[in-house]
């Protein structure tokens, strides 16, 4: 997927305002005006034709062993879409119809970092699982992707700079584009690690991961790790049956059973249309007038509680919703 | 503790560099020279005179109800220094000198936002804990402390404006001081909710919260309440016994019973100059120039797993490390 003219409608974060901490408290204090809409309340009243259905073949599901009480623990995934990780996305198919993750465990909870699972004995020769064949070897060049520009004659939106359009932080340039936090710079685009982001375990480069060990963000988006590991999808439900695990002993959080650490098993990872009653889900289209309603709210909150609207939101701070289908 | 001459040495957030992926490639596969210090690395090395303690009463010890095999799970707090949120900090030592908290409970679990403690029964006008006599009643221009500019003749980096000196991102200009991360602007400066971080519960505005309840950032830096509630210290140690709680199932992660939530209760919240065996502690100094070589490590990550650094990071991907005294 390399080199396509890719039909991306993206929207700049949004702009930043003035405070105005004196109107806000007159609102907060109920006396002029109504409150202006929470975040949440701009998504629960956009329309139905801003939310953009999920294929079930687009989701991963993981059913953790139940909890001490017997509870069922299910972590739904959505994979991303091309032309992003596509090779990764690929091999997790193949391991997914495989049943390769049957049986395997959640074996690293590194707090205010990342849960992981897969092989607890990957890199023990003997006891290792055996992967399923044909899966693709990823070049790192992959975990950025190329974009012919678009030419045009008249300066739009899509040819300015992605520097006058997007706002800018520490790390450089993003937008959110089909759904995704996204990092850009001269016409590449590549996925950022945000909370609930999902992406493939490595060893040291030139290797990429096959995709069969795989880990979720659980704190402060690392954006160091962006352009540096394939992100492959993002936790959509129940991330908190990974977020709440014990945190391991051993460096780096991996859990260690000499120290009393308990890996959590997992009985079954599945392709959403492999799984039987599995509810739809759809996302806000990050194209849509109701985000950039919902971004411009979380960087400027003026809802009852709020007396000084941040003027700014970094873009893991403007999580895409997804929600079951309605 | 308004309009002071603050003597705070800052540093600017590691300025960008070109990412190098082929000189890092070589240092990756180890063929021309050995690997840079990775963040933690520089840390372990920093000279003791780059090492500032942290007086025991400047500590808050939370001790939790021991786990389900027994284990104690003790939270240890460091309290921020004057000027930030001292009213509310007073509150503090008065209720931890009142046991307030004693036989209180953890009420609210939020993935990806706070943990939060205090008084199950708080909005229960006769069940409530009584309060002890004296807290301060604090306004809302405490949020942030305003600075007297230090006039000198020559354009020194301390009087350069804080747009040229410091990284920034979305929500405005940020810095270190005083061992911790601050936003900054117009001689003005306040603390920023990273993750660990603790803040002071509240009703809506102008309600400002005594200090009773309490919360901490389990999740990405919730930037939009800086400047909106009192930032009054970051957790040191133990916050894996408070971000591994269950989730709550009610509103806003609040602990609901009815649907099965049960609370952990809290055995006691002392200052740390009443708890017997209390370790020492002590946080490398953001004035340090080992901070700054750490910081500029988290911003250009050039160990051997990464291929690309950033070349920038925020303000709260810099956690400032503390550790036990060595």
């Amino acid at each position: 997927m390399r080199n396509q003219l890719l039909p991306l409608a993206i929207i700049a974060l949004a702009a930043a305002t003035p405070a105005q901490p004196q109107a806000s408290a007159a609102i907060a204090a109920g006396k002029s005006q109504p409150s202006p809409l929470a975040p949440g309340e701009i998504v629960a009243a956009a329309p139905k034709a801003d939310w953009t259905a999920i294929a079930a073949s687009d989701l991963l599901v993981m059913d953790l062993a139940p909890d001490a009480k017997g509870k069922p623990r299910r972590v739904v995934i959505q994979l991303m879409p091309a032309p992003f990780s596509q090779g990764w996305i690929g091999n997790i198919r193949k391991l997914a119809a495989a049943k390769f993750w049957d049986g395997t465990a959640v074996n690293r909870v590194q707090d205010n970092y990342v849960v992981q699972w897969g092989d607890p004995d990957a890199e023990d020769k003997v006891k290792a699982k055996k992967l399923p064949e044909g899966l693709a070897v990823m070049p790192e060049s992959d975990y950025v992707e190329r974009l012919t520009p678009i030419k045009t004659k008249t300066p739009t939106a899509r040819t300015k700079p992605a520097t006058e359009r997007f706002r800018k932080d520490p790390y450089g340039n993003n937008l959110f584009g089909l759904g995704w936090p996204l990092g850009a710079a001269d016409y590449s685009l590549w996925p950022v690690h945000c909370y609930g982001m999902v992406g493939v375990g490595r060893d040291l480069s030139p290797n990429t991961g096959t995709g069969a060990e795989l880990y979720v963000v659980i704190g402060h988006a690392p954006r160091h790790l962006d352009r540096n590991i394939a992100l492959v999808g993002r936790v959509i439900e129940g991330i908190e049956y990974l977020s709440s695990l014990p945190r391991g002993h051993a460096a780096l959080g991996f859990y260690d059973p000499a120290q009393g650490d308990e890996r959590t098993a997992i009985q079954s990872i599945r392709l959403g249309n492999e799984v039987k009653d599995l509810p739809a889900y759809e996302y806000l289209s990050t194209e849509s007038a109701s985000f950039a309603k919902y971004a411009d709210a979380r960087a400027n909150r003026r809802d009852a509680f709020f007396i000084r609207p941040a003027g700014g939101a970094d873009v893991c701070n403007i999580p895409v919703p997804v929600r079951r289908t309605q």
